[in-house]
């Protein structure tokens, strides 16, 4: 039977030597779809990354507008195949082809490429810094060898690996990228690719500009990221499997950015509780619930103080979570994942409310879960009870105070966010000011009255944080441009002739409109000669 | 005999059980100062970690003027000791008193730490980018836990654990410092220490805002950059050393920013040479020669066509390290580490034609040694050639023709710098055109008709570059604001109420100079309400 093609050096080719093959899964059904797809062995790594060598050579004397041109024309594609793509994504994952595919994250996904489109026009991404007295000058440009991006499960189109945020970042940025497809959905990664190849023809980019392989052994995927010819990667997925991927980065002296796990607790101080407790129940059921649970920012953890109004919020929660219907998960290996997690977290002392076990039958399912535990036995095993549970799971913590409140935040893991719910009129501001310095330390994004989920792709996000959310505090994953710093390397020129300039350092303002740090100040204008 | 006394949580105590001692060495006499210090047992650096831990919470409520004032009060306090501080680190490294230490380094310290208060009170260094629409705010504020910094040997004031550039990078970012003195200046870095520490009293700073061990054994250095509580590490010294550090922090997810090793290529392009041969070689010599070659910037390999004008340079260059003086090395262990280099090189095919002998006596010094070997062999053994000797030591490369230039280029290893000359008149351009796109993936900073050592301070600056010159290729250890970047984290805030957001993101400008990015434009005005 016949492999799928992998996509190497721009030529869709029969895979060298695979070590394996796997079939994607229908969630719905627990049945495998009928392509089989390579699981490739080193050699066709080793073409991909001799491909990309190339490619980033050649990418040198191509002008940054054809990468602009690129992103654009490919959210075109994307657009106009989306019958094809929203159809495939939705087998593959389960995920609803309406809304959440063909209205929600396709658009996402498209607006991510066209902002990655005039971020590369724009070029003030790049912080060009001009100190015309001491005529130096840098800004942050291509790393000079591809880019390895290994996409998670739970976002077909908007984190894959040759379509999602890592991508657009590592191309706008100006480097190739060689695409590791999730397993879960390789179907609607190849019908991605083939756009991709398409449209990076049309922009006159070099053939492996966009390279994909779907799944590898270990160690393949080891040298993947550790190759002295790669140049960075980027990885979204299990804390696990991220590690393992980091480490061997690490040896290498390889960048390594990843986004692996997040509890995304919830804070509601007292006073808030006596206001709204019932609709802030609702909106974490909600938030916990949307996508089956499947985002890495959904609330797995709520903190509350004890007394009649914290009980009576745990009481409306285990309603809701009771009342839920359990979502399809992206495939059968979620739900083993979560009742593991549920297992860690029960006997670190949480007690079970709501939900519990794997839905019957063949579609990848779990009931809605909902948990307890005192901050008491939390602050005893810190460690277990922040296991997470991907998917529509949630820990209330119960508090004495808001002083217990400000304990837990302290034990807390790195997380991408943290959330306080507070009275509106101020009645809780004391006890925010004590909660949110301990909190603020140990997440990317605070937010005040409003939930985690929803990551809107705004150059003052920050989709990253502390240590283990990321591998990294400084940097973000959603956002442009700031995502495009992950993919870049500070280049200085000291005392360069102008004509040899990049137009990006050159007196000339190469657009007229690109912001430059001139002398300590930020200008769109000329240098003055 | 009483051991020096280290610095932990604001005083100076004896060290808790210490796991050994030892003596600064003059290397004008190969003798010891009578000076004893403790190699510190884990116990000083946990008590270091828990105190500096303590001062990064108080440092919550500090305003940041705090900072400014703690930064230019020390300047003034270490110009006002300037004697004693020359005196002790010319004893301590041999470096001359003047001009050197008293006229070059000594200012070029307290410029950066003026330049550093100048960035803490400005803020602009935090990138502040807000999105009205989205009501998201971003900026880059303190790690939340100690920076510990380890100060290489050869700028006993510039880059000194508590006084360099990691060291005012880390504090004026709003972090607390652990210094891991140099253990070939122990008795300078403590006259800094009591400075800083007065100054922060001065300044209402914590007491561990600064804090200073002398060595410890490896393992407890591990601990150093490993421990949960400590947030980032800065490390300027050795690759060995270095990349033991980088494993210990890697494996702990904690970020670590290396300047580990460069050889600095120099490249002749063909007419260079016609036109000024004998001057440029001179220029090598001289940068070769400055601190006995002992910059983490000199040039230790230079790349030349061969022909007449090759040889000429080349025997010009041999007189002038046969007629140079063999200057006095920062210890006796240099002149070991130099001659074990040259083995290693000599092995790789090179050939000495000038020096290669250590200079006999008690005085720590190395002749002026020069190397010659050809293209070819070095493109055999790139690896072997590579090899760093910290002193005035250089390796010419003797190439058939550019493109062999440029496939040396193309095998060296990640540098900081990398250097091309070329004649004035533009005959050598197509030349350039055909080497530099090669050099530049390769160096953090590139030059034109010019020598790297002389590392400005200025914010377009890059020391810095890809693996192994350092850990990371995106950010600079010299620079402000830049390097402030590297101990920093990115926090969001979204629909944080406004009267919770922190100065810099709130609606009036905090300083009214400061720039912030609002919603896609460089501002210094209040964000309109």
């Amino acid at each position: 039977m016949a492999l799928e093609p992998v996509l190497i050096a721009g030529e869709w080719r029969q895979p060298a030597n695979p070590t394996g093959s796997f079939k994607a899964i229908d969630p719905t059904a627990g049945k495998p779809l009928p392509e089989s797809y390579p699981v490739s062995s080193i050699d066709d790594v080793t073409a991909a990354i001799r491909a990309a060598e190339d490619a980033a050579l050649a990418l040198r004397a191509i002008p940054v507008d054809a990468i602009g041109r690129f992103l654009d024309d490919y959210a075109s594609r994307m657009e106009a195949a989306a019958d094809a793509l929203v159809e495939r994504a939705s087998r593959e994952t389960g995920l609803p082809a309406t809304p959440r595919l063909r209205n929600v994250e396709l658009p996402r996904t498209t607006n991510q490429l066209r902002q990655g489109a005039a971020a590369a026009r724009d070029r003030s991404w790049t912080q060009a810094t001009i100190d015309t007295k001491a005529n130096l000058r840098s800004y942050y440009g291509p790393l000079g060898g591809p880019v390895v991006v290994f996409g998670p499960n739970n976002f077909p189109f908007a984190f894959n690996s040759v379509a999602g945020g890592d991508f657009v970042a590592a191309i706008a940025a100006g480097n190739p990228v060689i695409g590791k497809a999730n397993t879960g959905h390789p179907g609607t990664s190849k019908l991605l690719a083939e756009l991709a190849l398409e449209a990076a023809r049309a922009a006159g980019l070099p053939p492996a500009m966009v390279q994909l392989v779907y799944r590898t052994s270990p160690d393949v995927g080891f040298v993947l990221v550790s190759d002295a010819r790669v140049a960075a990667t980027g990885f979204t997925g299990s804390k696990s499997a991220g590690l393992k991927l980091k480490a061997a980065a690490d040896r290498a002296g390889k960048p390594i950015y990843l986004e692996m796990s997040s509890t995304n607790p919830v804070f509601v101080l007292p006073r808030a509780l006596d206001e709204r407790g019932a609709a802030i129940a609702k909106e974490l059921y909600d938030s916990c619930a949307m996508g089956a649970g499947q985002f890495c920012t959904r609330p797995g953890l709520a903190v509350v103080p004890k007394g009649d109004k914290g009980s009576a919020f745990v009481a409306e929660l285990a309603g809701l979570f009771k009342a839920g219907t359990a979502g399809t998960l992206l495939g059968p290996s979620g739900a083993t994942a979560i009742a593991a997690a549920l297992k860690e977290l029960v006997a670190g002392g949480a007690r079970v409310l709501a939900g519990g076990r794997a839905v019957d039958g063949d579609r990848a399912a779990f009931e809605p879960t909902l948990l307890e535990v005192s901050a008491k036995t939390f602050l005893d095993k810190p460690h277990e009870l922040q296991t997470e549970a991907f998917g529509t799971v949630n820990t209330v913590v119960v508090a004495d105070d808001v002083a217990q409140m400000a304990a837990v935040a302290a034990t807390l893991d790195g997380n991408l966010t943290g959330c306080v719910y507070s009275d509106t009129t101020g009645k809780d501001d004391d006890d925010y000011a004590r909660l949110a310095p301990v909190l603020r330390g140990k997440v990317g994004r605070l937010l005040n009255d409003k939930m985690p989920t929803g990551v809107a792709v705004s150059p003052a996000m920050n989709h990253g944080g502390p240590y283990p959310a990321t591998g990294h505090p400084g940097f973000t994953a959603v956002g442009i441009p700031a995502s495009l710093l992950r993919f870049a390397a500070l280049r200085c020129y000291d005392a360069v002739r102008p004509h040899r300039l990049p137009a990006e350092l050159a007196n000339k303002n190469p657009t007229g409109k690109m912001w430059r740090l001139v002398d300590g100040n930020w200008s769109q204008g000329d240098v003055p000669e």
